[in-house]
């Protein structure tokens, strides 16, 4: 893992950090979404396999610190500094919150704990790795609740912003509630089911379309989905239906699909294929796929790229990584943010969740009873301390935990109030402190 | 590199053209972008040195080819085709523009000519990183311009959609003019120059505001940015300004950034400080980069994060990918789309780039004098044929051809007529003849 995919102030600031001697100094950061995107009510927390698999497996390479020596904002750092890059390793604590957790702003996905400089180098892999992944995995959510019961399948990396994102995307829109991506990678990599159809480029290089539907049948039997647009949408659909079984159904890609499915859907009948599915594709999105639903489209799968794997109405959420403690020596202080804004809570939290309100509080707060706690501990002194679940569970917890929610929070828009989070008195408490000391 | 980074129907097909005797056939792909985003103007052509890269090393592994066997749509494919993915190279022909062309809808960023299966394969990571390359550096082609001489450099990866795509948007965003990126992989991959300031959190980790800039001015010198807004931005900047020189200059991060940079300035100024800079940061655009110069605020360098990195406004511009022509024994047929929305342009072509208009014509027609032919050769028969220009190459080429085209056209909003396109007499008689036979 390249611990120079990092900004370069992280890496000027650890130099820093070591030449004032501070980096033995324990500092304690914590990941969070300051607020919500327009129209959402909560988040889906996801990214944590990839944070924990580049915390154990960061590393400097000598390529990369010859690098870091002949850069200008390196010239007056010690020998010693580079000589520590050498035996890089991440030695502190993670808390994290469960992938697939719904969340809401202000509540830690995640609490780093460690020496300063092994806490700061990390912040921009985990920041775009969590961020991107629950992003998308907020954004899968809504198209899941949207097509009421339909399946939704992850169509985008095409449009991902590179292809490592498309293998992310696909990761989490699973972990968000879709049955599955194309992403093949994705599929070996997280073991999550992987789907495709056929483009139009196969129906353009056989002569003739029923050859290709032909040809395609013969692959793929049962599994066969035809692409129906490419000529003419209802003539493609009478070529499908005139081979009859096997199939699983077609694929309408353009044109007024509500119109199209209902005449599509007629001619599969009559053909004697009432089982035949129609899935649907082609720049949809949350709000599309519930106008089909209430117009009563008959449409049995959605596909989607674009608009799922960039997250492209909220292509970010301005996920955060912020300092809440700092032990220096003897002393430990609790930091916090008062600029407009951009105001932070001091000190580390814990999210107790309770029937349908969260308590935020320190985290040395016990529990009451009838609530969880979020946070647990993933990694203690740079050890695994707990197995990290995979894509399946996570999304299965999200599925549970996505329909314990009050029904008005699962809605396309903002719902007014928001969800109910409250401050504990200790934590209110610190607050008050820190700002007083401040001042 | 990955073979399996592609859509499950990339492979189906593939398998698909084997089983049916077509593997051999040769294909040409272009891949462009249909319509532009909203008030974009031109794109600037971006990846193709990541594309390069791709078809000259892209590879399947054993595991990667057990995976696709133990997949239900391969139960019927037969074993040669996995034999053939065991020796799968690239052995086409690969047709660019040079990195850092402004290209218009329609117009072909690249061009693939290659045996069916190995022209399909590579689809979904061509589409995904020289859509998502050209999209950022269009994206900081629009930031700069705004910018008016001011530098600009890209500080976006913890909001880039993961870790790679901050990577390589640190890259594009370098090929579309800014100064540099943060990205410090990027730095030493691409060649390209890094920047950094420092974080709040540097500020807080210390006991007073005053001892974290001492330190930061101690580690370094001329390069110092003291970024002043943790507490109070005024009391920063005149903390920063008793420490005198050395120092680059300071940051705001927040606020309104018009009075802080006067407020500032004054406070530099006073201090003896003319030639210390300010930097501006948080959550900029183009828009705001525009007005912030438009007010006379003085900033001289503007830092943008998620806005370039994700391109925002406009995270996708549909790029695509279009089977154009495709031979079968003796037969060469020339392949268009004619559905609703989604019309392409048959038989491979050529783009010729005169004093302000393009001529959109077939690839086999002839230079006319006075215009520039953009698509060149890259790789023939599999081997690469030219060199692949560096990023700080690509980024000199936008720079001159961007501010060479007609000056309407580098407005941040939609011009009307838009840039003149004309299609050769010759393409507009295959259009003509390739929609009779279809009809």
């Amino acid at each position: 893992m390249n611990a120079l995919l990092t900004d370069l102030y992280q890496l000027t600031m650890a130099a820093g950090y070591w030449c004032a001697g501070k980096s033995g100094e324990i500092a304690t950061f914590e990941l969070f979404i300051r607020r919500l995107p327009p129209n959402r009510n909560f988040i889906v927390a996801a990214g944590l396999q990839q944070a924990v698999d580049f915390l154990l497996n960061v590393r400097f390479t000598e390529e990369e610190i010859r690098y870091l020596q002949g850069l200008q904002q390196f010239q007056r750092v010690e020998q010693g500094f580079f000589d520590a890059l050498r035996d890089f390793r991440f030695t502190g604590d993670l808390f994290a919150v469960p992938e697939g957790t719904p969340l809401f702003p202000g509540e830690p996905i995640l609490t780093l704990r460690a020496p300063l400089i092994e806490a700061q180098i990390p912040e921009t892999f985990l920041l775009s790795t969590v961020g991107f992944q629950t992003l998308i995995a907020t954004k899968a959510a809504r198209m899941v609740e949207a097509a009421g019961g339909r399946a939704v399948v992850e169509f985008g990396t095409r449009r991902a912003h590179s292809p490592h994102a498309g293998l992310l995307a696909g990761r989490a829109a699973y972990v968000g509630g879709c049955i599955g991506t194309s992403n093949t990678l994705a599929g070996m990599q997280f073991e999550i089911p992987v789907f495709g159809t056929a483009a139009h480029s196969w129906v353009q290089s056989f002569s003739t379309e029923i050859e290709a539907f032909e040809r395609l049948q013969q692959l793929l039997g049962p599994a066969t989905t035809y692409l129906i647009d490419t000529y003419d949408t209802l003539e493609g659909a009478r070529r499908a239906a005139s081979l009859g079984k096997p199939l699983w159904g077609v694929r309408l890609d353009s044109g007024n699909l509500v119109e199209l499915s209902r005449s599509v859907r007629a001619i599969l009948d009559q053909a004697g294929l009432p089982d035949a599915r129609i899935m649907a594709t082609g720049d949809l999105n949350e709000y599309k796929i519930l106008e089909l639903a209430a117009a009563g489209a008959p449409i049995d799968a959605f596909g989607v790229g674009t608009e799922l794997a960039t997250s492209s109405d909220a292509p970010s959420h301005g996920a955060v990584y912020k300092l809440v403690e700092h032990i220096s020596g003897t002393e430990r202080r609790y930091t916090a943010k008062f600029s407009q804004d951009k105001s932070t809570l001091p000190g580390a939290k814990q999210v107790f969740r309770y029937a349908a309100h969260d308590v935020l509080a320190r985290s040395s707060e016990c529990f009451a009873p009838g609530c969880e706690a979020l946070l647990r501990p993933v990694i203690i002194k740079g050890e695994l301390v707990a197995r990290v679940p995979k894509a399946v569970e996570a999304r299965e917890l999200a599925r549970r935990s996505v329909a314990s929610l009050p029904k008005k929070l699962r809605s396309l828009f903002e719902c007014d109030p928001p969800y109910r989070i409250e401050l504990s008195p200790e934590l209110m408490h610190l607050m008050e402190e820190v700002r007083r000391v401040e001042r």
